[in-house]
């Protein structure tokens, strides 16, 4: 076996790389810290962005495209953006290169330098902002429900494939709002969708949650996320959604004219996932066999490979495999027959096992004497021969039962590695020994976080929109609190 | 009207950039050249990106996605590459912003400069190859049909919306090959999908051919184009398709071994079209109402507005446009039912004219006691009045009898803008005063072609694929030719 992985118990991270590269969905490329992300790994991504792009047209959103690059001017308009976003920026001085009269090959030609110079942008609320101030004259104008899918830079020195890229691809949805009350409730809106995705399309159950003050955006009143638990323990980001008051419509000068004809500044939200949803995707199911995929998220979701010794075998078998397939695809299953002869099936079984096919079917003479086929399931592992007959409503059935218990399964794991803690020695022995997200008592100061992450680590994740009010005493200070918060350590 | 457009007439150019800006298609940018493609333009880039991205892969590709920076060596690799494009690319030479202690603001620090300038990509053939070079060892890895959904920036200095930006969206394929004609093959087939495409889907009819020497991209030994008349008689290059030979596999040394054992360099391809075909688009078919979109690819194919006067009016209206709305999504037709109470019915005619929807049913009260409809057909402008029951089968045939004419309209506007000639004063002549696509005979030479563009601004479009055989003499130097070519002004 070629293609084996590092097991999760000796290197979690190192498994996490080997899985990354030997299942072909990226790879470092040869600009630093910016991927090449592969075909099979693309083509995830691809469905995700089906299905998110569907849900926000659902939820009434269209898409635009605007500017890569952003005047670096931009950035000083809105005082907390410039203040708390991380200045690691790609920036553009030049625009011409010319030829290298003395070491040959091309130069930066001095002469062209720009008068400003431009950022590639590493979120564009600035650009953006900007542009609205000329499209938003009346009420009659409001909300503009806006998302944009596009590459971003942001200057990472520590870089995973990933999970954290120099440059990423992800969607920014930027809105604009007559009232507070619609953006806020834009904001939760789609804090629901991200939460929708995670856990019906990805099967990664995730905690939605406001963000406390010194995790918030740059620029947001609130940004809120949704958190999911990783299977070393490590929370994992997946998805922000900010309410942006009036801070950026002051920043750019963007006022409405409302119904009763007053001038009034606008409303604000944007949120945003990215290809960091893939390294979710990835740690929160796979073993040390390869990717575990949700079948609704899967290029492929079946794979038929043929098991024979002669040709006319083999012929038998792709008749049999053509009547399968058109089954199958009458029912919306995407399948692959994997017929190539410089393979052993055992190596076919490997390889998909890797890539998480979700479902192997495989069929050989005997088979088809006995009008069965072996179906074996990538979640489980478990195999079982079943009838030709019928094939497509069990492989339906199947899949629908995959899906839900790779979901199962992932919360199960965060239920046991849920802890509810009441003094600050648990909440270390709890981090230290095991893991995952701790529920505990803090006093609300940015202070007592900070406290807390410099001596553990952990940070607040979010305070769950949906955890029972609690009265009780913060861990760390002993002051009072409401409810408890999610605390972990994160990728 | 607010939005009335110069006439076609009086200003082609200005009549251009009045459409796109008043039908809410794009918008120059605050950063010099770069344009936002607003929600309107940006749904049917949408739509022209789902129907390529299918032919795509029916015809075997995948998507995948490789890094926007391109360190600045890499294009000195491939030497006609370097010579022969255009030097005029957008220079990443720092990593870091500071705050400006003095102006306040933030500043370039200039403690973080890159060691080799990083180039935003102008093409991505240098940074894929380089890739390619790990992911080919064997036969076996080959064919790699890739392509890629991305941004570019080549820093032009005179910008048109979509026609030519500096920074803009397009696809760009690059294919692997054991063989020569195998590339061959592929550069021919893109070519096709590209005409099939633009006149199908697009409506617009292309002339396919091989691009003169000088006209070939740079690091090509061939290139092939489509070629569109736009109705001011220019030329619009709409998509290229370039065989490369062994060109870049040289350049970054990615050989295979092949069934025999033997160590060869690998064939490439690469093919392109981009926002560009927007312009295209909207160029071939508008006129001085505004936009004309052929049905497969506008937004909304239907626009339904209600004409009434009271309150129950507009229920009744609205109950009988429910079931229609129905029985066209049934169909496949996509629908919008304008009840916007702000904006009189006037208004919105002109609106929806404007922006090219191809159907516009209009239906008041005497409608409904009549059981009819008002369906207007934007490409002729013709009206009718016609019986809701079976209206879905009527638009259907209807939609389909626009996609046709509109493709028509445009086939025989190009027929009789083609002209042949034989002379080189006739050649002047009709440039002067007809413009459209000249097919006369040319010798063949660079120099040639150099000196007849000098002279006229004309140059080569291509050599068609399909035009026959004939013996000639060039209208320039009289020396001999084969075939005729196609000339015209381009954009």
């Amino acid at each position: 076996m070629a293609k084996e992985l590092t097991p999760r118990k000796e290197s979690y991270s190192q498994w996490y790389q080997d899985l990354v590269i030997k299942a072909d969905l990226a790879e470092n490329s040869a600009v630093r810290g910016c991927m090449v992300i592969k075909p099979y790994g693309y083509a995830i991504w691809e469905k995700m962005q089906a299905e998110l792009d569907r849900m926000f047209k659902e939820t009434g959103h269209v898409n635009a495209y605007f500017p890569l690059f952003i005047p670096k001017s931009f950035f000083s308009k809105e005082a907390n953006h410039v203040e708390g976003f991380a200045k690691e920026c790609a920036v553009v001085t030049h625009y011409r290169l010319k030829n290298d009269e003395v070491n040959g090959g091309v130069m930066v030609d001095p002469d062209a330098k720009l008068e400003e110079e431009l950022i590639i942008r590493p979120t564009s609320e600035t650009i953006i902002w900007n542009t609205y101030r000329n499209w938003i004259q009346s009420h009659r104008d409001l909300p503009l429900l806006i998302n944009q899918w596009a590459n971003v830079v942001r200057w990472e020195m520590r870089t995973r494939l990933f999970l954290r890229t120099a440059e990423f691809l992800w969607q920014e949805g930027h809105t604009a709002h007559a009232t507070k009350q619609e953006a806020v409730d834009e904001t939760i809106k789609i804090l629901n969708v991200y939460a929708d995705f995670a856990e019906n399309f990805m099967a990664v159950p995730v905690i939605t949650g406001l963000k406390s003050e010194n995790e918030r955006f740059a620029g947001a009143v609130d940004t809120y996320s949704i958190e999911a638990l990783m299977q070393d323990g490590k929370a994992l980001q997946s998805g922000t959604s900010h309410f942006l008051g009036q801070n950026f419509a002051k920043a750019f000068d963007v006022k409405f004219t409302n119904k009763e004809g007053r001038e009034e500044l606008v409303w604000a939200t944007s949120w945003g996932v990215s290809t960091r949803l893939m390294g979710a995707l990835i740690m929160a199911h796979s073993d040390d066999n390869g990717l575990v995929l949700p079948p609704k998220l899967a290029p492929f979701q079946v794979v038929i490979v043929p098991i024979y010794k002669k040709a006319e075998q083999l012929e038998l078998i792709t008749k049999k495999v053509d009547v399968i397939i058109n089954e199958l695809k009458a029912k919306g299953i995407s399948v692959k027959f994997d017929n190539n002869d410089n393979k052993k099936p055992g190596w076919k079984f490997a390889e998909y096992e890797l890539k998480g096919v979700p479902v192997r079917l495989a069929i050989g003479p005997r088979d088809l004497e006995n009008g069965t086929v072996e179906v074996a399931r990538r979640d489980t592992l478990e195999k079982n021969v079943v009838n030709i007959e019928g094939i497509d409503d069990y492989i339906q059935k199947l899949l629908n039962e995959i899906q839900q218990n790779i979901y199962q399964k992932a919360l199960d794991f965060r239920t046991e590695n849920t802890t509810k803690v009441d003094s600050y020695d648990e909440f270390k022995e709890v981090l230290k020994n095991k893991g995952g997200f701790i529920l505990a008592h803090w006093d609300g100061t940015p202070e007592t976080e900070e406290k807390i992450k410099q001596e553990t680590k952990a940070t607040i994740r979010n305070i769950p929109l949906e955890s029972e009010k609690e009265e009780g005493k913060c861990i760390y200070s002993g002051k009072p609190s409401k409810q408890r918060v999610l605390f972990a350590t994160a990728y």
